[in-house]
């Protein structure tokens, strides 16, 4: 389903020797290991490495790392493989990085808000962790990722209305460079003007630059109080206008989510729930008693002003997860839809004033096409995701939906947005990074690419054309 | 007061003709003029460039920038001068691009909440023109800076507790690279994970990486309701403890902001207030009506419960102004405490657990000096400031400052902070780069500048040690 070619590396059977004399049985280069590790949960193609290392420790990151350096090897990071742009196949072979059993929570500093945790840390595990302190990590892309991999692809997901994306959360990194050292980007203080923000600059970067082992993370106090909503809408534009008037007026709602119709109906069916098979929107308000009484009616008035109907309350948390369930099974819903075919996801992020326009014109493509298309939408950030249902045997398929998901993006950069407001580039999304860019930011990011990593061993064929 | 040594370039007079010939007037090389611009508001020595180039637009600064990498003459890029760390210092010499004349706002997206501005654009102006729009951009570092400047220094000041920092708060950068070229770092989405995030790169990069010509910022709506308030403690760890515990417990406070006892004398004595003479918390919040009140409530009854006396409240907009004025001008009052003397402003910023150990044993070092010091914070972001007064003829008490300023860095990273939470590095803080990031963090850094700017003629001397 994707036209890279790349030639894979020979890697040395001694540095494959070497790697085992160091850590025994955590290097595996069994063909199920390999197989699993080559591929995410997107519809790209596999690419195993030649060997996955289970790493435990920044300093098996680091000898890796080193050890593959001196035989100019390639290296894939990889955490949960719960990514969705081919993050991490190994195009050119090489050595796979496996740090899920990275999986400690270092420290935890309650007075400070904030806590540091290796890589392989899930967020479901860190919020396990956190259950009797009082505090939380919001950010929350649906799948259960490490923090290692949601830092590296810059996640963001249902909460970052409020409470922002990795980018905002992530306090201090420590990363084996491409020469095997072991750098901190930063430390503790809340904010920092010195240097330049390397800590942004991992952040994103897709395992090209180095890998991240350890993160320091921003955390939350549970807010005393919330409660969701759910409100069906006469159109996709009402549901839209009502998100767009709400963020305008600063309400700072947690959750803001559009599910369309056709996904509103793949969701009862796989959830068992009853809602109208309308576009939909699903809030969650966080605060104080008052304040998240105050938003909701806020809120409520102007889904009203726009023919919003049924305005269905969970305050009780029981009511929220089921809620949230039925949204977070959005994706093996709409898969149900047409049972065998496999999902193409990709997201776009457009400002919201274009939202409405970019989601109508979409759904109208999709409406159009031989192909089923669900959509759902983080539409408080300008951000929604489209599932297009197709039979990879089946090439006119394969064109048709690489002619949606085409025309989505280019619709979205034409509107002022971005090719992928939190999947990432990988490799599925490299095509459209100089239409984004243009060749001359694209020739800095060559440039910072070749400047930390000039051996072009670190997660290659990834996020920069041509490096 | 500084003891750095760079040889000066030798600009050739047919550079300096040319750049006559396409900006006529607006080059500048009369002595005052170059004085003007060799220098900031902070205590480092002055080092004129060799002409003024006054740009109006993104081709004024490309065309500069490009004349002068074919000749090898450095570049300086200046805002309002307001820096604090000499960042404006030409210590090559060469050409300084005065970017005050590009003060056109381009895009007003009311929608959107963000906007599109010149880099010499100052926060003032900005805020007065959006007035009637209903949106305010709410960083104000004290200083009427130009956004290009507070961009370059990633600036924040007395709102960063609820708003954040320039990094959070710039969307997309427009910036000519050393080379001449004419990037744009990001469009206008909300959030992106394509590519690095050159944004954040730029954002603090203090003209090391090129200059910044336009900057796309987000926006906020006035909120409804605003009140301040000035509470007197017994002491500095009560007013700091009052601080944790606000943050702690996830207050969304506007400012909270500390002035010791010696700053509460010399407003008093400047501002004609009757403020009582103890450390004291400005507060101020943002939000609803009922919303105000009941963060105001909360942390009234906290304030008492560690001694916090006599809260005032100022809930008129008068009454605010003259409030934050008093504050605002917290640096012109303590210079007046000794008049004839100068101010070595210095800032460090450190995780909140350690805010009042940081501010207590700094205040110590102050009271046992012959150097007379006063204390302001951004408490709520870990955040505080001390300005030395001394003669800087008086070597003894050019010593004692410096030693005071380097006591009060390493205590900052001793306890996890940082040399710098908001003025940068300039030249001035350059020699405790190393001391806080490590010579590999470094050696990355080092990487990034001479990748983006391999002559190393962007702003020389400056945030990267060696470079």
């Amino acid at each position: 389903m994707s036209d890279h070619h790349y030639e894979r590396v020979v890697v040395p059977a001694s540095l494959i020797e070497t790697l085992r004399e160091k850590f025994g049985d955590r290097v595996s280069t069994a063909q199920a290991v390999l197989d699993q590790h080559g591929k995410d949960e997107g519809w790209h193609d596999a690419s195993p490495p030649d060997a996955v290392v289970f790493a435990t420790s920044t300093e098996d990151v680091a000898e890796t790392v080193k050890l593959c350096a001196a035989h100019n090897v390639p290296i894939v990071p990889f955490g949960t493989g719960s990514s969705l742009e081919g993050h991490v196949a190994a195009l050119r072979g090489g050595i796979c990085i496996d740090v899920s059993r990275m999986d400690k929570i270092l420290e935890i500093n309650n007075d400070d808000l904030d806590c540091r945790v290796q890589a392989g840390v899930t967020r479901e595990q860190l919020n396990e962790h956190l259950r009797d302190t009082g505090l939380f990590f919001p950010i929350d892309p649906g799948a259960n990722a490490s923090i290692g991999g949601m830092t590296a692809t810059r996640a963001s997901g249902t909460n970052a209305v409020r409470y922002g994306t990795m980018r905002d959360n992530v306090l201090s990194l420590t990363v084996v460079t491409p020469e095997g050292k072991v750098i901190k980007t930063a430390h503790r203080a809340r904010k920092s003007s010195a240097g330049y923000d390397l800590t942004r600059l991992f952040v994103g970067s897709e395992g090209t630059l180095g890998v991240i082992t350890e993160i320091g993370l921003k955390l939350y106090g549970i807010p005393e109080a919330m409660s969701a909503a759910v409100c069906a809408f006469p159109s996709v534009e009402a549901a839209v206008n009502t998100t767009i008037m709400t963020i305008q007026a600063g309400i700072p709602v947690a959750r803001i989510e559009l599910l369309d119709a056709l996904q509103i109906r793949a969701v009862n069916n796989y959830s068992k729930t009853g809602y109208e098979e309308k576009p939909t929107l699903f809030f969650e308000f966080h605060g104080t008693e008052a304040g998240v009484k105050e938003q909701a009616e806020f809120v409520q008035s102007v889904a009203e002003e726009f023919g919003g109907e049924g305005f269905q309350w969970a305050t009780r948390a029981e009511d929220r997860t089921k809620l949230w369930a039925a949204r977070h099974k959005a994706y093996y819903a709409s898969l149900q839809l047409e049972p065998g075919k496999r999902g193409m996801s990709t997201d776009v992020c457009v400002p919201i004033s274009r939202l409405a326009e970019a989601i109508m014109e979409t759904r109208e493509d999709c409406d159009a096409s031989i192909l089923t298309c669900t959509m759902v939408g983080h539409v408080g950030d300008g951000n929604f995701h489209t599932l297009i249902l197709l039979d990879p045997e089946k090439p006119e398929e394969v064109a048709e939906a690489h002619r949606l998901h085409e025309r989505m993006v280019m619709r979205s950069l034409r509107l002022g947005g971005t090719c992928t407001g939190e999947h990432g580039i990988g490799y599925g999304k490299l095509a459209f990074m100089e239409a984004e860019h243009g060749p001359d930011t694209i020739a800095i990011m060559q440039a910072i690419k070749h400047a930390i990593d000039p051996k072009g061993l670190m997660n290659p064929g990834k996020l920069v054309p041509g490096a």
